[in-house]
């Protein structure tokens, strides 16, 4: 294959509003989003030209409610149409939006949607953190009671002792991911956090605190994805995807090489990187998969963003921010948006289609041509890369 | 696209034993039917040649365990490879087929590896009737207290009062498979069932009857799948699929056009039968997702083995026995191998590539050149039709 080529074209997008939305199934926040994205292509005509649908969703257990494929579908008005989840834990959606891409590039479909949804915030904390838990191994993990905010605890403490990350590091991807919420009208929490109060919330699992941790929220997202040489059809400004990785890794992090670093991640941009024809020093925006605030270190790392062990450093140069080299998390990741488990893949992708298309308003990317996803499933038993380039 | 032209090739394929598997979990299941499948296909080197996995697996409150592509992926020895899970309730290995027939005509894989598991059997009944009916409406099924042999039941009073159909021709359907799962070796009930005995056992839920409903089991099943140009490297007899076709429909049942009618089958019957350039009247032999005796029947007039209405004097003729015009369930069917949900789409897939390879030993079918794969998830809202052709 071609280095660069086009493998889809993203020709409209959507997002629900992320947050707690009260009263609401799951199937009616996606049916939001690909509002949204109907809305935005007045040329298409949803019902006739969309031919299937792809949707990350990670727990039926949220609403006893699985089956989410054919059940969204109904709720956008795509009845009878090929409709099914895909499910990788936090990643789901980036592996909604990968089998997305296989189905245009088969050759079988033209027009496709492709997203995710979750709703969480109607049940308890204690039942989300155990239904969240599900993505993690049983047998050596759940059953013996650690979390994700343990296991990435694990992972903070390993990079503390290895390359001497700090605390307020962590907090900082705290502090520029809160700041950029703040200037999106869809996030979760659209305020501001100063170092001060992240460094002084309470520890969830020591050493990250309330605020290294990302939210529980309700949300959708979605993409219409075309082939390349008909997306001209529905938009001036089409976006393409020109590099698409995925990988996977053992589910329980005991048995991983390293704790320092995603092996699945790793190996997924280098396989993004190789199929665009771009180098890390390429890419002019990135969303990056911040469930916790340890998680964005190591991201820029396994991105080659940076060396190994220097993430810390990264983030306190300020590289990252809004108006640094490279920013990171600009629509406020999952830290500030939120964190709609099914959902996120799709919304970081949203993010990039809106920053490429210089809709982001006041959070907008000078200039912005090539632009980066990173999507992790669980403690990174999955990883997901996409790159994507205005025309 | 060239009809009849192959999609992909089987060139392997394996199943775990089906019953009642104690002391082991899903991941472990899946890794026996791998095994078969790469004891099956010495060409192949699974670690360096087989590129991604899509499983099928229907729900995590089993194991409490999701993430389900990574986790099986590294117990089936194919660790690092891209693995995600696909649900479509019951359907959800075909579904896991479909992205994996995508995935190869996209060109990006060669070697694929689709399948599904469920580890159903240490649950109690009534939580794995609870469990299923995640696959049924929340608000306007599960919550008044409808499970899926209420919602069949609704569908065979309604096949009974318009067409005349009996409890007599019900239970037919599970004497038929029951005899042919007698004959295999890895069904779960390998015995046969008179028409007194299916007749006259409790009711479940009037009309149907203990022996009109399909088994809790555990299971595993996969195919490897190749592009069809380098089939021949890995075996001398592949399988071709010919014709794939899905569709969704409402997820409850009060909204469809029809009770006695699958219009996502339909649907996806005619996708697969023009896609393959064949007509009913064309297949050898056929799995048929029998999760009760009247979707059997049902199947019958979706698939146009017959007329609609038609469908109990088709069994009452004896035309789907094993030496029938039109063999059907030759494996024993969901009602007789068992029906561990993940794992039934790619597990009747298996019981084709047998019979068209001549692998089917005692339930053979002499002379199949094309069988066809009807799979369903939960009452209807998925359906997904495949047909596969010997060279």
């Amino acid at each position: 294959m071609l280095k660069g080529k086009p493998l889809v074209s993203i020709v409209s997008a959507g997002l629900s509003k992320f947050g707690k939305l009260e009263g609401l199934y799951a199937r009616e926040i996606f049916a939001q989003a690909a509002k949204e994205a109907f809305d935005r292509c007045p040329n298409l005509d949803p019902k006739k030209e969309i031919q299937a649908l792809f949707v990350g969703h990670m727990g039926e257990s949220y609403e006893h409610q699985g089956h989410t494929g054919s059940t969204v579908a109904d709720w956008a008005g795509l009845l009878h149409i090929p409709a099914i989840r895909t499910e990788a834990a936090c990643a789901s959606s980036a592996a909604a939006l990968r089998a997305g891409i296989f189905a245009v590039l088969s050759g079988l479909f033209d027009v496709v949607m492709v997203g995710g949804v979750e709703k969480m915030t109607h049940r308890t904390t204690s039942e989300v953190t155990e239904f969240l838990a599900m993505a993690s191994d049983f047998p050596f993990e759940q059953w013996h009671g650690i979390t994700f905010p343990g296991l990435f605890a694990l992972m903070a403490t390993a990079h503390m002792h290895k390359y001497g990350t700090t605390e307020e590091q962590l907090a900082m991807v705290a502090v520029k991911n809160h700041h950029n919420g703040s200037l999106n009208p869809k996030a979760h929490m659209q305020k501001e956090v100063t170092l001060e109060k992240a460094l002084s919330s309470r520890f969830i699992a020591w050493p990250l605190k309330l605020y290294d941790c990302s939210l529980i929220t309700d949300g959708a997202s979605c993409l219409i994805i075309t082939k390349p040489e008909i997306a001209k059809k529905y938009t001036d400004l089409p976006i393409h995807i020109i590099g698409s990785g995925q990988a996977s890794d053992s589910i329980g992090m005991y048995e991983r090489e390293s704790l320092t670093s995603l092996t699945a991640a790793k190996i997924s941009a280098k396989q993004a990187y190789e199929m665009a024809g771009v180098k890390p020093e390429g890419i002019d925006v990135a969303e990056v998969h911040d469930c916790f605030t340890i998680a964005e270190i190591i991201a820029y790392e396994d991105l080659g963003f940076c060396k190994p062990g220097e993430g810390g450093q990264l983030i306190e140069r300020g590289e990252t921010k809004l108006d640094g080299r490279l920013p990171v998390n600009t629509s406020g990741g999952l830290k500030s948006k939120g964190h709609p488990v099914g959902a996120t893949g799709t919304a970081q992708a949203y993010e990039i289609y809106l920053q490429l298309t210089e809709q982001a308003d006041r959070r907008q990317v000078k200039d912005a041509k090539i632009g980066l996803a990173h999507n992790v499933g669980g403690s990174g038993a999955t990883a997901a890369v996409h790159i994507f380039r205005r025309e």
